[in-house]
């Protein structure tokens, strides 16, 4: 069978993509019905958005004409908060602006919020690609960008990247065992750990790191010693006030992000011990503001901006249609001493 | 005259744009070349480009079909650092967001650098606005802009907005003011100054408060006191090291951004000062990271999500047609007072 064009051309083989036309067919529903759909406008029940998507996934959809892509690069952030985004969207607009793409910035809404969803902006761009910063898009979401042919990767996902998703990360478990053998060097003995959500990846990897290096040194790991904060300053204050108020207290600290060490001085502060002569305090990420902490804060460096740039390279790579070479990209944690650390004191 | 369309025009009054097509005839060029300047890419010689521009900037230029501008936000940061990008995205996404528009970051190149210019990228995505932060486009540029009715509002500049480009700010100068009288109230006489460098208008005006709060009390400002620092955390470190070794040593400081007095910190940490017992210091912007500085900083609130939102309002109307009501709003800034100031010692 020929690749003519023709609008009367009734059924297509299973390996063939529908077009518009025959989607609508298969539908009972208009044409204009199921452009909307494709080019993700709002005006659609959901049963009928949810029919078409089904054939889309099934069977492939054909543009009339292969509709370019914007050249946009998505960069998709839950939150706004610190210097993190800044880092981020460094990097990714520099590689953007290397290929002449321009990068948006989207939230996605809360769950609870009304009106027109998230990923119907998306659609609606064509962007080049999306990156998603710590979170990963449902996987409806996903289908919805595979469909268009969107590429999709995950910047430090916070949670397992479901299969055949690229993601780049951190060597989040190496920066947390280079970290402790510092404190370990050190003569430390008594190390305390500030860790992220439960259910955070990358701040369990950190742990695991934690762990690795106190077993590896024959020192028994005490789990009194390990706090729950979640991340940021908040986490890390209260977790390290009841810490530092323990009998036998901790004479380091290891946290899982920089803003829980920004907590860890705060308590001390509060518990007049002075950084580092009665509490050294390694942070994790290396955000700009470590070394001006006071004193400078030693810390594992994320190299954010190197992730978020080898992240947009990936996307690229795979919007001109080569798969990504691997799936999971980690680039490596490096510790950076500065003067938040000091050798335990006999 | 009807307004009927019709290609054999010769000619056409001066108060009536021109098509593509006159403008290809009078500059002497294809219609195909007109049409690329109109749309802002690049394969076209500077000297055609600068005839063309000028054409439409004398006749205005009407485009065959009214090109709907696309449904984005360009905001434009020379600098990505720290959290003062992230505050400003904040606002202006809220907004976008609401008007189901997405924002396009982009970062205007180096004067020297090859390629492709941000302008003509700018162009070629016929934004529904742009929003440049701290910067101003050159006179050319906003030409540009204002040649395909793209609006223009410039967030917290630097420099003086040139007539009849809406601008959004703080009230920098009653920051300087309230600030500063808040040091005297607490009974400080030997107030330092850092500023900012001095082309900038915002630190000028706030250092301008500051004079004026020294003034209606009284005390007599003293030029030693002043340091010019230019911002950030390094300029204030430097001027705080020397302002702090004077012989008749200030007692309290007022610095032009909150990175300023992070320096502050750290030099009087370096002399053996306690921040407030020996120094107090008060800070501007109120950045998220000065309520978690040991102490917490006292510093003068710049709404930056706030004026960021109204930046976007205002492009928004000026988009719609409307014209801004002011070309400059100011927004209130309030002192925040913190742990970083107390009563000087007689």
């Amino acid at each position: 069978m020929s690749m003519a064009e023709g609008s009367s051309d009734d059924g297509a083989p299973a390996s063939r993509p529908l077009t518009i036309a025959q989607l609508a067919e298969l539908a009972q529903v208009s044409t204009a019905t199921v452009s909307k759909v494709v080019n993700g406008r709002a005006e659609v029940g959901a049963g009928t958005r949810a029919l078409i998507e089904g054939l889309i996934r099934e069977h492939g959809y054909r543009p009339r004409r292969r509709a370019a892509a914007a050249p946009l690069v998505e960069l998709v952030f839950h939150a706004l908060e610190g210097e993190y985004p800044t880092e981020i969207a460094r990097g990714v607009e520099r590689v953007a602006r290397e290929h002449r793409l321009a990068v948006v910035l989207s939230r996605p809404p809360r769950p609870d919020t009304a009106g027109r969803g998230w990923i119907e902006g998306v659609l609606s761009r064509r962007p080049t690609g999306v990156i998603t910063v710590l979170s990963t898009p449902t996987e409806a979401q996903r289908r919805q960008l595979a469909t268009r042919g969107i590429p999709l990767v995950l910047l430090d996902p916070v949670d397992d990247p479901p299969p055949g998703v690229p993601s780049v990360g951190a060597n989040n478990w190496n920066g947390g065992l280079v970290a402790t053998r510092h404190l370990l060097g050190l003569g430390h003995r008594r190390i305390a750990a500030v860790a992220g959500p439960d259910h955070a990846l990358p701040s369990r990897a950190r742990l695991d790191g934690y762990r690795s290096a106190l077993d590896m040194a024959g020192v028994p790991a005490d789990p009194g010693l390990i706090g729950r904060g979640g991340f940021l300053i908040e986490g890390g204050l209260a977790e390290a006030e009841r810490l530092l108020r323990l009998p036998d207290r901790p004479t380091a600290v290891f946290t899982c992000d920089d803003g829980q060490a920004t907590g860890v001085y705060l308590a001390a502060h509060r518990l007049g011990l002075r950084i580092p002569d009665d509490l050294s305090v390694v942070g994790f990420d290396d955000l700009p503001a470590a070394r001006w902490m006071n004193p400078p804060l030693t810390t594992v460096r994320q190299p954010l901006t190197d992730m978020a740039a080898t992240a947009t390279d990936l996307l690229l790579r795979m919007a001109r249609g080569g798969l990504p070479a691997r799936h999971r990209v980690e680039l490596g944690t490096e510790l950076v001493v500065r003067e938040s650390t000091a050798p335990a004191k006999r």
